[in-house]
């Protein structure tokens, strides 16, 4: 099970309304829309991908990363928080 | 005309393949794969906007501001190309 | 002149106070004081840092590309722009 | 014992060498030096106070967190590291 299960249903909500700002941004394109406009919709995009990203490392926190602790096995799981830390601090 | 007319193709391209990579998203989370992977993932498809969002800024300033300012009438987009850094700069 | 010769003693005083910020972070450190404080205060001077650049980004736009822009040599400012921004964007 | 305990020379260092490097910007800023050049050395002190806050946040998770699961005592803890991660990605 992963670390999301509990919010599961709330992940494929949100990324499904991303995968549709991301369509609505290609329609803007398509119709020679304002390069502001674009932008704005486009950074729109960008802060609820950064949105599921937290809630992903949040629900990651909460099961995996503690529950390998308790099992005395955490320094792996810990290892691998850090780097996604890193990962999504550094926008890469 | 929008700035971006000559990158169109370009810019089109690239939301298609970033339409995709949230879609590879959304298939990963009803597959319950392991958090961190979908969090590479999602990052992948942020740092796709966030190359997005540089193209159309670059192509705004090449073309709109530049085209305002040699018609002695910058001072309106300059301060909007202002306003779209700071929001992309601090991820909102 | 640099772009922001008018806002001199604005970005002096901000960088002043950054340089506090810094050395209030050392003295934290010292005192062996909690690692999530030691974080906030790390985090606020680095907002403070990207106010400084926005600030700076902003001079620089509206006084040096605007003034190359209009003596028709606008290209190179224009380039050196766009890569300033993606630095700041990116976090490098 | 803060959970950097034996990492606190190194974070000092760092410390010190960023507050050398926003002195370094006073200094060009002091001497009207080119916005550019000003905004790279202010992005390259932003860089470095980033990778204190992850210097920080990775020991903090390995001793801190790590040991409040270990004594049954983690949800606080978890909760607090998520904020953190929050705001440091939200750059806030």
């Amino acid at each position: 099970m992963p670390g999301y299960k509990s919010h599961k249903t709330q992940v494929q909500t949100r990324l499904k309304r991303i995968e549709g700002q991301v369509r609505g941004v290609q329609k803007m394109v398509d119709e020679d829309r304002y390069c502001i406009d674009v932008l704005t919709q486009v950074g729109a995009a960008k802060a609820a991908l950064d949105a599921v990203a937290l809630l992903l490392l949040q629900d990651h926190t909460e099961h995996c990363v503690v529950e390998a602790i308790q099992a005395g096995d955490g320094s792996k799981k810990i290892l691998e928080l850090n780097e996604a830390v890193q990962r999504l601090v550094r926008g890469r």
